[in-house]
């Protein structure tokens, strides 16, 4: 009954690990079924690495601390898993990625496990398959699973929902003003990264960490005893890497002692959970030949302006329902 | 049969327009059936706007920028519409608005309506109430509809899933490096516009200019004869303001004139549709008692671990369907 990969892959075999999340990520309806096999069987074997998301404008050089930070992780003994939500799959989303020189160093080592770019084409949600990824990941052995996000707010909030903590990386320079990040994001973050503190940028990420660290201090923490902090590091020198993980270890630990990372993972599988009910009755709608029928005659419909959108989505659930859906 | 609502919405009662939003906004089941049936005959008096988006980050002046440019529309005759999309009724968004003293000037005018805040509690996509709204102004006879958005990206996406032009406004010094605004987000814009453009600023505001141009100028545009542009402009002067304007109507009509106005319209009317589809969903699992409590128990399930996420969705939605979800 069991899958096939489920063997290999908890057993930390790297290349059952990658044909895993090949499966996760295709789209075949027979895939499908079969990557939540595989997945059922990896469950009780996940949950027990540090996930953090890693997001930031483009340009504050997200991949090379990643690369930098990776390493030290895997020096010092731990796994480590790259995974990434890419909203380019999505409508709205840019095609950023698919710079294929990021993390040469840490992508050479067999401790570290890298999958850059999620496949398209996942109907809904950018991080649909970036969570399962990271089920797979972590029941192969990962004790640290870093998400890097791409692009619009939407990877970010995509990634809030899948991780323990959140770090948002920023340049020196950025910090003027604050602009840029937006208040949301920054909301989001438990630490916020000043990267390329060297050399000529030296002083420009002194006054940007004290512009970042202001500016937390404005925002209400997240967790009250545990107020989101602002760091200066340069992955190019790696000077205050450490700082940042020691940081982030600490953070973790607090938050796993009184059950708080326990109640804030539940509550984030349960939202998955209906991320996953929404995007379930389109795919009955998709495989139910009346249904899709009728949905293409209502897109028409609702594109001329003849019906609301709102009504068109209920006769089409109508259909697929026992009961018809609530007033 | 039809809902008392929609002459007077018809015929321009703000009033009656303030209601049926409120009535929009509204969760209970009782009034959602209402609302369904005072849009469905608001539907064919919608679509007469020209609807624009107006983004940026927090401290750009957005909401200046809406009071200056609201009014001169009104003074040349023009009925205005102002909406918004607030993330903070979503869990991850930041409670940025209250600020009740925005757009004073404006709201005093008998020829604009001004939503600021939609109502909280919504389930699901934070721009689901918002769209409905625009057909409930446009029924009662705006002439523009500014959607407004507020924090994380999630609300630019929602908002350009919804209007015809979007426009990000920029405060001079955010562009020194651009670091600032999300290449995501400028991907969206037709058009920057580089507020503050006065008095001491006056001069970062030209730099700022020149770099988002560059920058616009390095991103494939939106529509290929229509190159997004960037624009400098004072809310507080009203200089360039009325230029803003002039490249918003120009590109409009340009859409408008060879049917990609529609065509666009059309795609977004069909995504909204399988907007609904996803909430109805859930809707209809909430309604459902014996899917409601397995759901519960379902939910408890998922947080602890013991069922994947993506299975019990299987399950609950086969619980309401006539047939099974596909493979």
């Amino acid at each position: 009954m069991s899958h096939e990969l489920i063997g290999p892959v908890r057993a930390g075999d790297r290349r059952a690990l990658a044909r895993a999340i090949t499966l996760i990520e295709s789209t075949r309806a027979d895939h499908r079924a079969e990557a939540r096999e595989l997945l059922a069987g990896l469950l009780p074997a996940a949950g027990g690495a540090i996930r953090v998301a890693i997001s930031g404008p483009p340009g504050a050089g997200k991949s090379s601390l990643i690369e930098t930070l990776g390493l030290r992780l895997v020096d010092a003994g731990s796994r480590v898993a790259v995974l990434a939500i890419d909203p380019s799959s999505s409508r709205f989303g840019g095609s950023i990625l698919g710079d294929k020189t990021r993390m040469i160093e840490l992508s050479r080592r067999t401790e570290a496990f890298i999958r850059p770019t999620p496949a398209r084409g996942a109907l809904g949600g950018v991080a649909r398959r970036t969570r399962e990824a990271m089920i797979a990941v972590e029941a192969g052995g990962a004790d640290v699973v870093l998400v890097e996000t791409v692009g619009i707010g939407q990877s970010e909030i995509a990634a809030a929902a899948m991780v323990d903590l959140f770090m948002l990386v920023v340049a020196p320079g950025a910090g003027d003003d604050l602009q840029g990040i937006k208040r949301g994001v920054m909301e989001l973050a438990d630490l916020v990264v000043v990267n390329k503190a060297d050399g000529e940028l030296a002083a420009a990420a002194r006054r940007a960490l004290a512009d970042y660290g202001a500016a937390l201090g404005l925002m209400r923490p997240r967790h009250d005893d545990l107020p989101a902090v602002a760091l200066a590091a340069s992955a190019l020198t790696g000077d205050g890497i450490d700082e940042v993980w020691a940081a982030v270890t600490e953070r973790h630990q607090a938050l796993a002692a009184d059950g708080r990372l326990q109640a804030l993972r539940a509550a984030q599988a349960r939202e998955w959970m209906w991320s996953e009910v929404r995007e379930g009755a389109l795919d009955a709608i998709a495989a139910d030949g009346a249904a899709g029928s009728r949905a293409r005659e209502l897109e028409s419909e609702v594109a001329a302006g003849r019906i609301l959108p709102v009504e068109a989505a209920r006769e089409l659930l109508a259909a697929l329902l026992r009961e018809p859906p609530p007033a």
